[in-house]
């Protein structure tokens, strides 16, 4: 192999991992750079998003999408230019956003899930990713689509200081609503205060659910019209004791049952009966045929400086499983993006 | 007090209960029949109904509606007839459907909630407090608004030999759904399939919810597109595994869980998600104004023979409180209701 051939760093999924991913999971290798067959192309990948998705996928379990092939790159959403193309509709150097892998240069196959996206409304592709992208859009689609959010109406939110948490807050004052976010930690309710602009910032830590619900109750006397659930467990049978009459409670996530040997569940259900609230489970994947009407509102928004979301942004494919790992440790703050090129 | 006089036997609340009803905390007297007022009515009480919610109304807590004052008679809903009327809308021996109370002759003030019924279009009076009452119409209404069947859907109904889980699965089947009922013993489901023209039942006594999950999975192979929740607890758990995409669950009651010291609440809750599904508060209070309309159609469907409710009538207003204990004891199947006069 000539030394001056173009080469593609490829980060497999080598072994499936047991629990906590290990290092020795993966392995990084080099490969020449292939070329499109015709209708297909080469993209040069400049950044990755990196998701718990991901892990599920690591299983050789059935899921909304085949598990990672051992000896193949693990699958991620990327943005990048076109490198290569066999395609009419794609020239090299347009900017496109599509499901890759953690590698230098992905093959597209013809026909996959790839499209063209606009830098010129963004002030990163990364934003692609994040606002843009699966998180930014469960927020959107989540709250108004599920939610259907009115002004003047009380939204609740748990695990507000996430990416998905945050976002929804914003978007729930855009519309006019009172927002109250519930997260864990003082300096994580300072900045939804201070940075996002939720009205009430409520710290679920070291609190039993009757604490947290005179929390809650205190800041939204007439109750919540909308509850943004990605948390479950305490903060959920809280919530559930303050809602308002014909509340909607949008189930978006249970992160706090996932990795729990006991199911906690929603101890308070009755509430729902006795309040006649709606409780309506969400999923992104359902929403992909209008992801370019909510990213357009999204950027516009962005562009208006009504909407702001954190990225924590790693650098190097060579770091691809410590970057990996920071959503498990508890260090990423903001949505997980790796960059592989400049 | 001359003994010609028409004499008003009355039960009344002498004493708030604590815990299960005693006799004492009741008495029967006897008064005067009384006169209405300009605008009122005397109603002869022929048949009262006898509801959990007057255990509620016994408490002197807040709730949709006021306690029954100490000393007077306990709060009944009762159908009769026209005693005397100073009301021109309502003439002497018209039959009548009103909140009264259970005594002999109820004095009826002008304003309130009482109206004529037709009793041509039913086999017994006590039908308008069974199939056409709130039990009825909370099958009626909960199915078909808060579920929306819809022809070739499975319907799961937990509760099922109950007066409310029977008409649902019926009407069930008249929309054409594929209903499986779950309740407990093998006599309660052979009726289901044998009475009430249920497909499958299913009995959940001594089953753990992966058991319970998995005889639900045999009789549902493609989930649930509907369930009707009466039961909640390991119940619901195992219905949850079981949920058609875009499944609706109905939330009428959760009886397992009223009298338990530690709530178990759904910790299947995740499924919600997995399946967008949509739990849905229910209490028939709501629709009141539209009980002409259900009662309307169910007597339509029973005067074809498509549907069927058990009525528990006991007789005398001397046995009221015998009567009402029924309730408690899981003696009484299908509605139960107090034959006041013949």
């Amino acid at each position: 192999m000539p030394q001056t051939q173009l080469q593609n760093r490829r980060f497999l999924l080598a072994r499936r991992p047991h629990g906590d991913p290990a290092p020795d999971d993966f392995s990084l290798v080099s490969e020449p750079v292939p070329t499109p067959a015709p209708g297909g192309l080469v993209v040069r990948n400049h950044f990755a998003s990196l998701d718990p998705a991901q892990r599920g996928w690591m299983d050789d379990a059935p899921s909304y999408m085949p598990p990672i092939p051992l000896g193949e790159p693990v699958r991620a959403t990327t943005v990048g230019v076109v490198h290569a193309s066999a395609n009419p509709d794609f020239a090299v150097g347009d900017w496109v956003l599509g499901l890759n892998g953690l590698e230098d240069y992905s093959l597209v196959a013809p026909g996959g899930f790839t499209q063209k996206i606009d830098t010129s409304i963004v002030t990163s592709p990364t934003q692609y990713l994040s606002a843009m992208g699966a998180v930014g859009l469960t927020a959107y689609f989540g709250l108004l689509d599920a939610g259907q959010p009115k002004a003047g109406e009380t939204l609740l939110v748990s695990g507000a200081a996430g990416a998905v948490g945050s976002a929804v807050g914003q978007i729930g004052k855009i519309m006019g609503c009172r927002v109250i976010g519930i997260a864990g930690g003082p300096e994580k309710c300072r900045r939804l205060v201070e940075h996002f602009g939720f009205d009430v910032a409520i710290d679920y830590r070291g609190k039993d659910v009757d604490q947290l619900a005179a929390e809650i109750a205190a800041a939204a006397p007439g109750g919540a019209d909308i509850v943004f659930e990605n948390v479950g467990g305490t903060v959920l049978d809280a919530e559930l004791m303050n809602l308002a009459m014909q509340a909607r409670i949008v189930l978006c996530g249970l992160i706090s049952e996932y990795n729990s040997p006991e199911k906690v569940g929603a101890r308070n259900l009755w509430q729902v009966l006795v309040k006649r609230a709606t409780v309506k489970g969400f999923l992104i994947a359902d929403y992909v045929p209008r992801f370019g009407e909510g990213g357009a509102q999204m950027a516009a928004w962005m562009a208006e400086g009504k909407l702001m979301m954190d990225e924590d942004v790693q650098v190097g494919l060579e770091n691809a499983y410590a970057a990996f790992m920071r959503l498990f440790s508890g260090a990423n703050t903001g949505k997980l993006v790796l960059q592989i090129a400049e």
